[in-house]
This record gives structure tokens, C-alpha cells and sequence, in this order.
């Protein structure tokens, strides 16, 4: 096999009914043809792993157009342009943007956008904190959630890539950050590196209880990522007038069936709360001053990202399922070899 | 018995774990002192009976104190002042506020305002409209929903008080209005004499499929008294970046125990949705102006209020219950004999 002609990848066979398995996906090696003017070849180096890639495989209606059975696996990738006849992606320039599982990417920037070099910073560190994770934790705290200085803030999934972005990115406006996660290990990483100002561990504690102790006089703004019961908890200890943003349902996404909204939905109206949804690709009009944002604060190390290697494309799907066991600390990535 | 110092009133004896019932209040005759200065006699005409009261009486932390057990059962009521040591409520006139029920009512003026006379409207439909449901449903709409002309509107318990109001207050503003009801009678009430689009009677038709039908582009607004099943089917058909304002969810108010949220919740993330729960107590500074178009549209007909009159306090317990049945049409009132 040449590495610069054949390309693997994963293409989606079968819809999981919960769990991704060993059904899923189907391995495939591919030759790539050569390219046509404006085209350009990436090798991928970095592969992200999302939440959100299990809701592309329902048959759910969601935010964009799902994977269908038979296509190549969508996800967000990053790499280096090995070959190219395209203006804006000479040989040797990064590039990132919304693909396909595949080792070699013929692209005509569809998608892509250059990724800048961050002078001092880990280029899968780089990828993991402005590619998706980022601009969701900026723009889910500000623009939709209305952050302002010296609120409490509390997230969910906490050590999760968005998480662990959104508890600095809410401490560097001056709030209090409460997170939530699934280890001992987690919460010391986040209290001890990750500046937040207090944890608590959905596996060991009641969160509910603990929330009440950590926010007597109730939480301004829930960062969720999570839903379920944690959601409930949150739900529970809003102040008055609080704003839910709503990121991700992590807990629901592997669900058969149908699934209960939170429980303790009449708070809306009793704590009057605010609660909105929102998908980070409506709002890309505001990446290049939230990215501005981003780069400055890793340059200066205000905001450091935990990235969780897995290695190899081939081992992929399996490392998917990391995202719905608490398995992963940080951003989950694939290296391709 | 003097009507004139002797107060009939419900007491409030024991917590129901779902329906109001024969040991949810006491009926109680007690005697009426003298005024003191700054006092009024209110002998009170109609008390208002709404959803809200039945939430008064849990145990659940609520938005406002609840009813406490030994207290006088708390409603809004109107009447008129049969003796006076006040200056702003002379003998002769009209007053509604947040009191008890209660046939004679002794007040400094906390809670309540005197009660304008709009000519030719007849009182009881006044004080039906203007006294919560017409502010709910203005304020609901236009300051929480930022309702636009043009848009789609969805109202469940559109047949209810505030339902009514919601329909006829959109159709002003300019949006098509779909109310959902629980009677072909209702339905064809809400259609033809107030000026709905289309209706769905939920007993017998399939909510979800009826307004996929109704809204081939979605909901842009939609007004959620009820919840439950009803919302669930809102939320299934609500357009991208949708609005959903929840003033009721009626269908959860007696259930023992915990109710599941709805099971679209994740609609909120896929169609990126703001969901706002609001109480109408805490936009007094909206009334005057809210008020002031409430009683042009009563007076040039634009605004309708069909008005379910139940006759005596000692029936008032029961009568609750008919907001909970779809019993009622219109704003549920007790009048006093």
C-alpha cells in the first residue's frame, strides 16, 4: 500500500440501536485519483471525536443532514496538504475543517480552512482547543449564555473537551466555576490545573445534594453537556431568572427508544429560567473574534487543553464509545499513524 | 348570618396528593371587626380561579410562599368597597388584587387596585380579562416570546383563559394562530368567534401528525399552558431556532410523584431552540401599558372573553378541579351570591 495513493477510511454500514459496534462502520482501502485543478491533497494527521458524531447516525431529525448508510464517516479532521493545485493550500500548510474518516482527503476547501501555526503550542492541542471545542465553549458561554463577571457558573462533562474549556473560559470572565464529572481524578485535574473552584464526582456523590451546598443562593448559568439526571440536579438549584445553555445530551445520545426530558422541566417556570439550544455551526460569523480570543489565551497560558490519544484510524469507532463512559479526559483524538 | 360582618371563607386543611378534594379546605363563618383607618370592607363579587392556584397548594419550591396549611385559601378576586377608612377605595368602589377567598374582605389596599369601569363591557368579562390572564398572554407573547407579525403561533389550552386571550392578542399582532383545545365544541368556538386559523381537539385527534400537517414549516412560537404529551408534540415540530414560552403545564399539576420533562427535549439543541418560563407577578411595571391596550381591543371588540361562570363560594373547591378536566372554557369564575 502507498501511503500518498491509498486512502482508508471508515464508512458508516449499519445504524446502532445504541452503542456504536462492530457493525457500524466498514473498513475500506481506496485508491486516491489524481488531482483535478483547484484540488489538494491532506494527509490527515488528527482525527477529532465528537459528541455530536453519535446524533449523525440516528435516524433522529437533528441539526444537519445525518451520515447515510453507505457514506464515509463525517468528522472533523486536521492534516497537512501533501499535494496540491490549489492556490490557498500550498504543499506543507495545516489544515482543518469538517471530512471524512479517511487517511488522505482530496478536497477543493469545501469544508477547510487553513489552521494557523500557534507559535510554542502542540499542534493536536492547537487543533483540539480552536476546531469545535473552542468556539462551543466561547461562543455557548457569551453569546448564548449571557456570561457576566462574578456569577456561578456550573458545567457538565466537565472533563470533557468542551468542559474543560468552558470552566477556564468562565473563570478567565471572572465567574465562579462549579464542574461536574465522573472520576476523583478528573475533579483533582480540573480544581488543581484547570482553575475550577470547586468538583464534584457524578459517580461518588449526590449531585443534587452537593450543588445545593456548593450554590446556597443558586446557580447563574448551567453550561450542559450532559442531561439525565445531572441535568435534573442543575435544574433544581437554579437562582431565579438563570439561563440554561444547552450544548450537548451526552447521556441520551446511545438511548433506544424514547427518552425523558428532565424531570424537574416545571422549574422554568417556577425559577422563570431562560434555556437555549444552540449548534456551534450557526454561528461562524463570530469565529475569527473568538478565535482571536482562543489563540491569545493559549499563547499565554491561560487555557490549556488535555488531549486523550488514541492511535490509529483503525481503531476509531471503539474510541467513539470513550465519549458516553467518562472514558476520555479532555479532547479525544485519533492519531493516525 | 349578617352579610355585612359576618366573612365566609376556605380555609386550607390538608395537602392533596393529586385532585383538590373534600379535605383539601374548610369552609369557615367568622365575624368581621371594625375598620381601622386606612382599612376597606370589600365585599367580593367573582374570585378568579386559575391553574396557578393548585400549584399554590404543593409542596414543591415554588415561585412565590405557598399556601401555607391553616391559612386562608389565596386567589384573586374582585369586588366592590361597602365601607371605607381609605381614601383611595371610597364606598361604591371597584377593586380586584391577590387576596383569599373569602366573601368580605378587610384591607389596608396591599395587593390590590381599584378596578376601572370600561363602559359597556360587562364587568365580570373585565375583570376575567384584565386581572391575569389578559396581562399573562400580552406579556407572554410580545415581552417574553417577541412575537412578530407573520408567524406561525401554536397555543395549547387555547380554550382556557389565557389560550383565548394568546389567539385573539396574535391575531392582532398578525400571525397565524393554531390553538389546541379539548372538545370539537371548543375548537369550533375558538374558529369561529375568535378568530383562530385552525384548532386541534387533542381527545381526538393526533397532536403531532395534525400539526405537522398544520405547520409544513414549523412552529416559530409556541404558547405552552399544558405540557406533557402536548408539548412534546410543539416541540416536535418547532422551526429552527424556535421559541417556546412556557406559561402552564396544567397536565402536571396534581400528578403524585415525579413527571418526566418532554421527551423532545433534545429539540432543543437540534432545531437550537430558547425556551423561557415566565410568571406574569413579576412584570407589574409592563401593566399600565399592557392594561392600556387590553381595554382598547375589550372596548372595539377585537378582544373576546368567554367567561365559565360557577355560582357560589361553597362550590369553589370543586370548580378547581374543571381546569384540570378540560372542563371550563374561558376564564373559570365564582361567583359570589
Amino acid at each position: 500500500m502507498n501511503r500518498q495513493t491509498t486512502a482508508q477510511r471508515w464508512y458508516f454500514r449499519e445504524r446502532p440501536a445504541e452503542k456504536v459496534n462492530g457493525d457500524t462502520f466498514e473498513w475500506r482501502e481506496e485508491p486516491v485519483g489524481d488531482l483535478a485543478d483547484g484540488q489538494f491533497l491532506l494527509r490527515t494527521l488528527y482525527l477529532s471525536l465528537d459528541a455530536t458524531n453519535r446524533v449523525w447516525l440516528s435516524d433522529w431529525d437533528i441539526y444537519m443532514e445525518p451520515v447515510q448508510i453507505g457514506e464515509p464517516m463525517r468528522g472533523f479532521v486536521f492534516g497537512e496538504v501533501i499535494a496540491s493545485r490549489h492556490p490557498d493550500y500550498p504543499v506543507g500548510c495545516h489544515a482543518s475543517g469538517l471530512h471524512t474518516w479517511s487517511s488522505l482527503i482530496v478536497s477543493d476547501g469545501t469544508g477547510f480552512a487553513p489552521f494557523p501555526a500557534l507559535d510554542g503550542i502542540d499542534l493536536a492541542e492547537a487543533f483540539a482547543t480552536m476546531s469545535v471545542a473552542g468556539p462551543t465553549a466561547h461562543v455557548g458561554l457569551h453569546h448564548i449564555g449571557g456570561l457576566r463577571s462574578g456569577e456561578t457558573v456550573v458545567v457538565s462533562g466537565a472533563a470533557g473537551a468542551v468542559g474543560v474549556l468552558v470552566g477556564q473560559i468562565a473563570k478567565i470572565a471572572g465567574a465562579r466555576v462549579i464542574g461536574i464529572a465522573g472520576s476523583d481524578e478528573k475533579c483533582a485535574l480540573l480544581r488543581r490545573e484547570m482553575g475550577f473552584d470547586a468538583t464534584i464526582n457524578y459517580r461518588t456523590e449526590n449531585v443534587a445534594d452537593r450543588l445545593g451546598e456548593l450554590c446556597p443562593k443558586g446557580i447563574d448559568l448551567c453550561f450542559e453537556n450532559v442531561g439525565g439526571d445531572i441535568l435534573d440536579a442543575s435544574l433544581t438549584h437554579m437562582k431565579d431568572f438563570g439561563r440554561l445553555v444547552v450544548c450537548g445530551l451526552i447521556s441520551t445520545y446511545n438511548a433506544a427508544g424514547k427518552v425523558p426530558g428532565p424531570f424537574m422541566f416545571r422549574n422554568l417556570i417556577m425559577r422563570r429560567l431562560t434555556v437555549r439550544g444552540f449548534v456551534i455551526l450557526d454561528h461562524m460569523d463570530l469565529f475569527p473574534a473568538v478565535l482571536a480570543d482562543l489563540a491569545t489565551w493559549l499563547r499565554d497560558g491561560r487555557l490549556k487543553m488535555p488531549v486523550h490519544m488514541v492511535h490509529g484510524l483503525e481503531n476509531a469507532p471503539e474510541a467513539l464509545n470513550l465519549l458516553y463512559t467518562s472514558g476520555n479526559t479532555g479532547k479525544l483524538l485519533v492519531k493516525l499513524d
